[in-house]
């Protein structure tokens, strides 16, 4: 898989080499809907999971073959994942040849990570020599550095100098996640040049959607969609087909700026330069729509302090990455709770007051995670930036004063008719108060972290809870002692 | 844009006609890197759009016109979203040339319906009849029915039906995304003479990424990726490469599943078939990560009740989708003021339990949402499913055990030096107890909404904070009086 670094020949189609991997076509059922197996959102029936299951339990090695033979590699995947452990180490020993590389590199990361080191080194190499480098990469990469030097020893010299390179680009990097299988000529080659070799080569990738053009060192000068290469007469120059403008993805580009590229420029493959600007692998879109989704998916657990937050991630890391938000949740609710210790004497004096401050810190932290969460979003996809801060900033404190004024108004109304007049517009004003906080914490607190080249999404909800919850007891019982309706 | 559907004679190769569009290549600077215009996360730099302001507002619109010209389609929309309403239509028409219909389709849906409404019906359709259908489908979509009307009225009536067509799917579902631009051949056609058919064809789609074999009927029967087709000789039939096993969507499948299966499958494209099976379009992973993102992203939004939750709505929309939200909270706000009021005897008694209940509420919250955001991605991700419910219960039932006991401790402790130990174990005991019942919650709130056909995301938040504040409340006063600390 290593890449060929020499200048190319002014007459050479030059072509990275090719991975052993090769999709296994030809052997699966005509098409992919599946009733008996697969339910209407396309996830694996109950009812034939419990087959499954029940078979392994009855050890009918030959009947779990049969049931699962017919499957996707994808869903094979999702079968594993939906069993425990043992019934999962099982399942995998009763379906020894369906484990395809495809299989394996379709599995969570978690399952993966604890499937491979339950194999020997040597077993583990040779599924990571069936895989792309960049699913090869992903199944090193996790494992402890003692199992991976053991992986590497036991592979190809080729493919081991090919994940050593990916895997000296940092994590989370395009450098990780490229393919170093690519098409790439130089700018003079006809049509019909390319489509004869191509004929020919041996050395391809399995499936190519591009193919680049470079100059002498290896800079990418354009870029030629295959459907332009069809359509055109075999006696034209490359050059004079390809669009030479083209988006270059530098390999030390984090994963989300690279997912963020796709994404706006509607890419479905891009080329990925060294930083000498030589191009070293290709990326697809389809490499890139899982992390599309992590990181679109990922704010949600961040914000609640779930971390990871993956069903399948051991009890013992999700109890250390949660608890520690909880452990902070604690700090900042003991702050709230000095804030009530300070109108203790008030609270003896009318313990409606403790009856209602719950509402009014309730409704503040909501209205803060809604404005948080839009925040958050934002910033993620690129929309926030320094030059619509201020603007997002009035329109985000509008929306608050507007839901503010109307809770303030129910939840006055209501006090005032179950207690007091008084107490309803302490109530009320406390409620305006706090929501229009919360409006301005929803957006400057995860502003303030992107500033500080912190993830907005990790800590903001601490902070803004932390602020509507304090700012929540201290203005209502504050407002009831200003009132004259309690003494401090 | 129609579809010709007449069946096809057998030496034909049949081309789904093209739209107008075609990308503008050539005019665009080299590469994608400027450093002038763009940060290092390639969004717009401030002082570049500071000076677009200033040139604005001085009047010099051939000075904006030159700062925007060398800008990428996507980044022009991304620059309009910038801006306030008034002067995002200063810019619009101090750039009207650059105003193509690539910038139009990738606005954002609220810019563009807004920037579409202040146009005359004629003007709009021009730039629909430059779209492609889906992108052309999307600019129509969200419009009055007037409006609509008055559009379609405008348009050629080859593009009118591809649209009407369109609409005639429900919305969010492949029906509406697909492009009606595709190449599908006869099984019997060989390499060359499709290699021919694309040197000569005139109706082509500008771009395409594979090629469809259908029967008589334009029921699929394979497909080709044009790498394949190019690395083959003349004489192969197309039968030959082609790959029997494809992924095909119903045009009626919803594009959150749609989302799913391109994700789980990996596709780069797919053919999409209607009721009878036949092929009618084709999507590409291009036009689904947007909506991957969305799908993905939107859960954060959703949970924490900020409905669409993008800074580009209008404000009265925010306000009514957030509103109503706080409402619902306010309601399971007094649920848990009312269990409040119960032990209001023993709060007068020892105003430390007003202190220290909202501590026990808070951490209960915290960790139900934690859960409830993992089980919500979970149930998005297809992962959790009614094969694993239990196990997944049981799982987070454990992480929960164990925050809750972390806590517990800590709390407890700290609550026995400040105030007594008896108090130090009554919160102690709350905490785990409340803890835990959020565990719960948080996996069967939003699997019960799921069975019910709900989106988990959106009412799960409500129910779990109503739980988790109530059972804080209940359990600390409660356990306080059957400890005899205090008396009901």
């Amino acid at each position: 898989m290593a890449e060929d670094e020499r200048p190319l020949d002014d007459d050479e189609v030059m072509l990275a080499p090719e991975t052993e991997s090769a999709a296994e076509d030809g052997a699966r059922p005509d098409d992919r809907i599946d009733d008996e197996r697969m339910d209407e959102e396309n996830t694996l029936k109950p009812a034939f999971v419990r087959s499954v299951e029940a078979a392994l339990d009855a050890g009918e090695t030959g009947a779990v073959y049969d049931l699962v033979e017919p499957l996707h590699p994808a869903d094979v995947a999702d079968l594993l994942e939906l069993f425990e452990r043992e019934e999962r180490h099982q399942l995998a020993a009763a379906i020894t040849d369906l484990m395809t590389s495809e299989v394996v590199a379709e599995l969570n990361d978690y399952v993966r990570e604890e499937m491979m080191e339950a194999l020997p080194a040597g077993r583990v190499a040779q599924i990571a020599e069936q895989l792309e480098t960049d699913d090869a990469v992903q199944l090193i990469e996790d494992l402890d550095e003692d199992d991976q030097r053991a992986i590497l020893a036991e592979l190809d010299p080729e493919d081991r100098i090919a994940i050593q390179t990916a895997l000296s680009y940092p994590e989370e990097t395009a450098g990780r996640l490229m393919s170093r299988d690519f098409v790439a000529v130089p700018e003079h080659v006809t049509v019909g040049d390319i489509i004869d070799f191509l004929r020919e080569g041996r050395n391809l990738p399995e499936d190519f959607l591009e193919v680049f053009v470079v100059d002498q060192r290896m800079h990418p000068v354009g870029t030629c969609q295959l459907s332009w290469i069809l359509r055109t007469p075999r006696d034209v120059a490359l050059g004079d087909v390809m669009k030479r403008d083209q988006t270059l993805i530098p390999a030390d580009l984090d994963q989300e700026e690279v997912a963020l590229m796709f994404q706006k420029y509607g890419l479905i493959s891009a080329a990925v330069i060294d930083g000498d600007g030589r191009l070293v692998g290709q990326m697809t879109v389809d490499d890139i729509v899982h992390i599309i989704s992590e990181e679109a998916g990922e704010d949600a657990l961040l914000m609640s302090g779930a971390g990871e937050g993956d069903i399948n991630e051991p009890i013992r890391e999700a109890y250390s990455s949660r608890v520690r938000w909880l452990v902070a949740n604690l700090g900042t609710a003991l702050v709230a709770s000095l804030i009530i210790a300070m109108f203790g004497a008030a609270i003896e004096q009318l313990v409606a007051l403790a009856v209602l401050m719950p509402i009014v810190a309730s409704i503040g932290g909501n209205a803060g995670t809604q404005t948080m969460a839009v925040t958050v979003r934002a910033i993620a996809m690129n929309q926030l930036t320094r030059s619509n801060t201020g603007r997002i900033l009035l329109r985000e404190f509008r929306v608050a004063m507007l839901n503010g004024a109307t809770i303030a108004i129910l939840v006055g109304l209501a006090t005032a008719a179950v207690f007091t007049p008084t107490l309803g517009a302490v109530i009320a004003l406390a409620m305006i108060i706090n929501v229009a906080t919360a409006g301005l914490a929803g957006v400057l607190v995860p502003v303030a972290f992107e500033r500080l080249d912190q993830d907005p999404a990790v800590a903001s909800s601490v902070f803004v809870t932390m602020i509507t919850d304090s700012m929540g007891f201290f203005a209502f019982l504050g407002l009831a002692v200003a009132s004259g309706i309690v003494s401090a």
